[in-house]
């Protein structure tokens, strides 16, 4: 399998969720291969051939689906492609804590940034790291901070306080902030902090109207939120471009940012674009001209599939190729990780071999520019 | 002919209009070509080289006008790429009849699904079934039930009245609707649907300025339509993307009907994206994560000829492979089905292919995806 | 060198702004890499391997930094792809004559509009003209118009008179405008020229609150100048799409021009959108169905490098071939002519190469349409 020879360097991922403890079961399983909210239906059954499904559409059959049984079905000792029922009959045999093994130490990938603000029964980083013989750190999720607080602090100033520290002590545990502000609010902030009276006012008001573990969206809080992070100069991941149904694509332009990128830069605190598609020609170009701002392609190299290639293609017209961060954005299945790896690997090698084969770039620069995404870059911004 | 071999599955053109019963003449040929509102001019003359137009400018230098003097002229009986003007010649040598003929049974289209809402002497659903030796259905354009009405009804009663019937019987002979809303008001409509007497007020207000045969734009009929449509349970289609100068573009984007998207959920009716370039990642989104949405790629195939593939291949990175559907968007000239036709046949052909070649995707869903593409999946959402 | 073979035709470079008298030092020269504002600091060292900069992040990590390493290096003696800090030493040891003098002749650019309104001190377009063995012509930048009549007007009255004989007196002397109101207000102009009243306040304003050398940024005066160029019928030149930080690019999109370009169509001065990236495929549109539109891709190949076929590729889509435009936008450095004028020639050989290959395009068409977007088109419109 020429795309892990030796030759191609360590991978760090830089936004990643973790893998469950359990399951899923062969039913659950295929709600992990999209972005959909899918009601639960009957699995395929092993034997069948693929697209046997009835009338009903599978999310099987999607490029996500497809990466899925091309790259790990090997793993699990199946062919290439083979049909999702015995893909999935395969995995029940083998046990989660195998398939979870084999396929995480499969992907080639030495350091895992986990966001951990995600709910369900998954790894812990350090559960992660060990599984697949890397190091994990951890990044912590903004929007979890403000619940938690609010799910235990009596009043409000008690709620900005604890806040407060909880930002402060996880930039002392941490690697860096989340936030999913596109989800709660859009990305058409208001750019400036707000001030104190308006954090009080909003914090007041959020915590009258909030049932036990309601959400945070109140656009105040996420500004003071965003802010507080920026403050303390550690780099902050900020949701971009396609996601689940709770998002508007539309709000999520990284180019909506623009204000806020432009207040920020002289704090310092690195900005990281998450995933950007379909707008990821927009948040290359906020990477070309605003120094603190880099790019990241986690979940959309993986949605892409046999198309990653021409998507990272793009990302790599205007990003500068100290920019630029592979990860993955796996959550739940092992399968995601070994997915993301294995088409960010094809699809960089593919395109630099190209570009060198033309003469365009030359093989060093090719293998630098590969070391900086795959790793190097993550390593610096990070302190790896 | 590689991309005519028995094995490619016959097509069902899920979104057309119809041919002239006859011409055009040399001269109005031109306005076919292209979206633009063409000034009619000399034609080319038979015998002069392409581009021997004169100082002006000609839509036969488009990737349409190359992709036409490719796939047809040799059904016509000449050389692939031949001038304009011998075209054109050869067109009026041969005859309406014959040309129609001619390239509408070259298509391999086995059915058509006809908005039958657009003006001008063009065959009907029947005769282009029994030209081309395929079946056609009727697609319902819903401006076109409103502006009915408002032609005859006598008073805002009789014409809501009669506009209520009209959807009622159109759903049980058409097989679906067809809404130009994006011409009308553009995309970013009020999602819910309106109450009666807010359609009372409009009607009265629309019926009071309206001239005979004006067209329908207010925004709450327009909604009013849609959701009539909605509950019917059929097929709508929404034209979404570029078309004539008569839209704004920026306005037509696909992720500008999200709320309407997630407010029409629970119905079941299937919305179908037609065209949706260059928002057709966006439209793929939007198919990913809405189970009643679908995509449809008529107008924008035909317009990018060479670059046909690349484009399909981009709609086909998020847009799950049972949610994408075949369409030409011909209108007027019987070579924009063959055209439309071809070029998703190369297409899909050379990108499957390559993926296949790659290890990518398996032979074996390659065929099971392009078979779903070219007919199947309408054949199941139109009950064909 | 197949790309420069004689049969490759004659560029007319239709939007540049000319090369520096000297210069610029190592230091200074990445700055004209990149559309950032770029603080200075320590040059590569010659002999340094490429990426040897330390921790800090290097401009010529991106895809324009390798075009220059790889198509200007051989020029000046070195080895395509030679170490940044290697090039930077020969071009200081040639001298600025020297090496503007051996780049910009090995351009192919048999004519030059240059855009004078950027401050500097460089080159005029007649020693440039005569630096490169061409011909050379200027467009006149609307703002500076403007910037330069406040300059030394007494009052408004006054301010506006010599506006008006500028506009009028370089109607008679350039071949063309230039706005970059893109830049100072955003494209979602009104379209309408504005009354003469609001003219007046809008100069009182402007001249009260000017400090010297202030920049135009007030909107009715912006509609003012595009309305008056337009009346002249000469073509205008609007900077769309990506540029420096000075500018939003969400507010860039073509696409915000439709209402203008509606309002101007019945006055024929062409509109040519400069650049378009990320928004080029909008810009195609607007080019296929508004007559008097034509599309540019000046900063958009220089910057995309490697990738800059297949972004021709994109514009080639809807864009008639009769309405694109060859340009450098090169500014500063001489390595910026002879980078645009090579990838383009790279990008449009490859492409119709590979479509004549497949029987998409015949090798007659593809030899025409490269030639008007070299040059032909140009030529006629700017009337050379």
């Amino acid at each position: 399998m020429p795309a892990s020879t030796p030759t191609f360097p360590p991978l760090v991922d830089q936004h990643c969720h973790g893998v469950l403890r359990a399951g899923p079961d062969p039913v659950a399983f295929e709600g992990y291969l999209t972005e959909a909210h899918v009601p639960q239906r009957p699995a395929p059954s092993p034997g069948s051939a693929p697209g046997d499904t009835g009338p009903a559409f599978s999310y099987f059959d999607t490029q996500l689906g497809f990466a899925v049984r091309r790259w790990c079905a090997p793993v699990l000792g199946l062919e290439p492609h083979c049909a999702p029922g015995d893909y999935l009959e395969r995995r029940a045999e083998l046990g989660t804590a195998e398939v979870t093994g084999r396929l995480l130490r499969s992907a080639g990938i030495s350091a895992f940034l986990v966001d951990t603000g995600l709910p369900g029964p998954l790894l812990t980083p350090g559960e992660l790291a060990e599984t697949a013989a890397a190091e994990a750190h951890e990044i912590v999720r903004l929007e979890r901070l403000a619940e938690r607080a609010a799910d235990t602090a009596r009043d409000t100033h008690a709620f900005l306080a604890e806040l407060s520290d909880a930002v402060r002590e996880s930039a002392r545990t941490a690697r860096g902030f989340k936030s999913v502000v596109a989800y709660r609010c859009g990305l058409d902030l208001d750019p400036v902090p707000p001030g104190t009276s308006a954090i009080y006012a909003a914090a007041d008001r959020w915590l009258a109207s909030r049932v036990q573990g309601g959400k945070l969206s109140d656009p105040v809080l996420e500004r003071h939120l965003l802010w507080s992070a920026v403050r303390t100069g550690l780099p902050l991941q900020l949701h971009t471009g396609f996601g689940d149904p709770d998002l508007r694509l539309d709000r999520c332009d990284p180019l909506l940012l623009t204000d806020f990128i432009r207040a920020t830069a002289p704090y310092g605190a690195p900005l990281i674009l998450l995933h950007c598609y379909p707008y990821h020609r927009g948040a290359g170009y906020l990477a070309a001209v605003f120094p603190h701002v880099y790019a990241d392609f986690g979940l959309t190299l993986t949605h892409t599939g046999a198309r990653a290639g021409q998507v990272l293609a793009e990302l790599l017209e205007l990003t500068p190729f100290g920019k630029l961060l592979f990860s993955t954005d796996a959550y739940g299945i092992p399968e995601l990780y070994l997915v993301g790896a294995r088409l960010f690997r094809e699809a960089i090698t593919g395109l630099t071999r190209q570009w060198v084969e033309r003469g365009q770039w030359s093989r060093g620069d090719a293998d630098r520019v590969t070391e900086m995404i795959a790793g190097g870059t993550a390593r610096r911004l990070y302190g790896l």
